[in-house]
């Protein structure tokens, strides 16, 4: 599958890059083409170091959207709307939000849109027959990129597109030990989203490190 | 300790009563005392059988407020305000909330009261000096009864009482391999509420049973 990815440059744009290139042809995408193309020529390079050829190029945002049969929007949920307002061609595409809207006060806490939550927001935001599915939102950035860190944990993936929803799941599925859970319509992506915030929390409030989840 | 169980002869006051009375005085109260006299006698002869002597009895829930260290809320979310409005002495107690809200309509999710949760619900409805703590919110009911069966599982512990919420996290970790994970502030336990519903749904879309999480 090609596999674009806006803000590619990002923890999770370049850990999926790392993680999924070998078998997918990923099109890491920026605003700024000489940071996708650095960004590539990373994972590229990270790859080749373990005797893997990757398939990864840089590219600009909008080219990422166009040559991706699947869309990864890796960006800050305070830069989705201005993203998604400055690209075109979404239409029938499934596009995936690993987005967690998150606040800090004295605490992390989730601080979603009216929407409901990020992918809630994705789907107004973009056109009715792009299939958006939530998924990638508990893993901590850290373990993105190190690659010599299996990835044992659970993700819940939500979406009203019930091919879609597979068809991430499968891709879930060959990310590390990932393992894919359906968990519902997009509705029910405001619940995982938000575990994000209670991991930062669980993290700090118990000195542990890159907090996941897994439901047993 | 003195543990007062409200409602407690629901799945998780006994589940408690089977998994602690061999080592605190457990009081398990219901509105009709005949109820919570043979849900006393049942966890009595369950250790028994397996030759465990328990601290076990039943009361009406007004004594197992009165005669409780620590009080648990084991009642459904929408007898709770009526539960509580029948309900005096909760002056300075520990009182730990495990209720979760939860509708169903296609799928299961959650409903919480304006509060933001039942916990912070809890807190409104008790006098100020109540030390509301929530817990024990994930574990699949039908678990907690059998006994043969460890609870495996990571217990996220919510509250603004630092002292409070660390007996709580003690009293989480005695219970069979339970591991308590201190989540932060009473207002955290929506999220913690909200990942109930979520294992239902997890449950019922991806064929488990009896679904748990554990922050790893």
């Amino acid at each position: 599958m090609k596999i674009g990815i806006v803000g590619g440059t990002g923890h999770i744009g370049q850990g999926l890059a790392h993680r999924l290139s070998h078998n997918h042809e990923i099109i890491l995408g920026s605003r700024d083409i000489e940071k996708a193309s650095y960004a590539s020529e990373c994972t590229i390079k990270a790859l080749k170091e373990r005797g893997i050829e990757s398939m990864c190029s840089g590219a600009v945002n909008q080219e990422a959207v166009d040559k991706g049969d699947i869309v990864v929007l890796s960006v800050n949920y305070k830069n989705l709307e201005s993203t998604l307002d400055s690209l075109t061609g979404f239409e029938n595409k499934i596009v995936i939000s690993p987005i967690n809207p998150i606040s800090k006060g004295d605490h992390f806490y989730y601080d979603p849109p009216a929407d409901g939550s990020a992918a809630l927001a994705v789907k107004r935001l973009l056109p009715e027959n792009a299939k958006v599915v939530s998924a990638f939102n508990n893993i901590a950035a850290n373990k993105w990129k190190q690659l010599d860190d299996e990835l044992d944990y659970s993700v819940a993936v939500c979406g009203d597109d019930h091919e879609a929803k597979k068809i991430v799941m499968g891709l879930v599925n060959e990310v590390s030990l990932l393992k894919a859970v359906d968990a519902g319509p997009l509705a029910m992506s405001s619940v995982v989203e938000s575990i994000t915030p209670l991991i930062f929390n669980i993290a700090k409030y118990n000195d542990m490190k890159d907090v996941g989840i897994k439901f047993i």
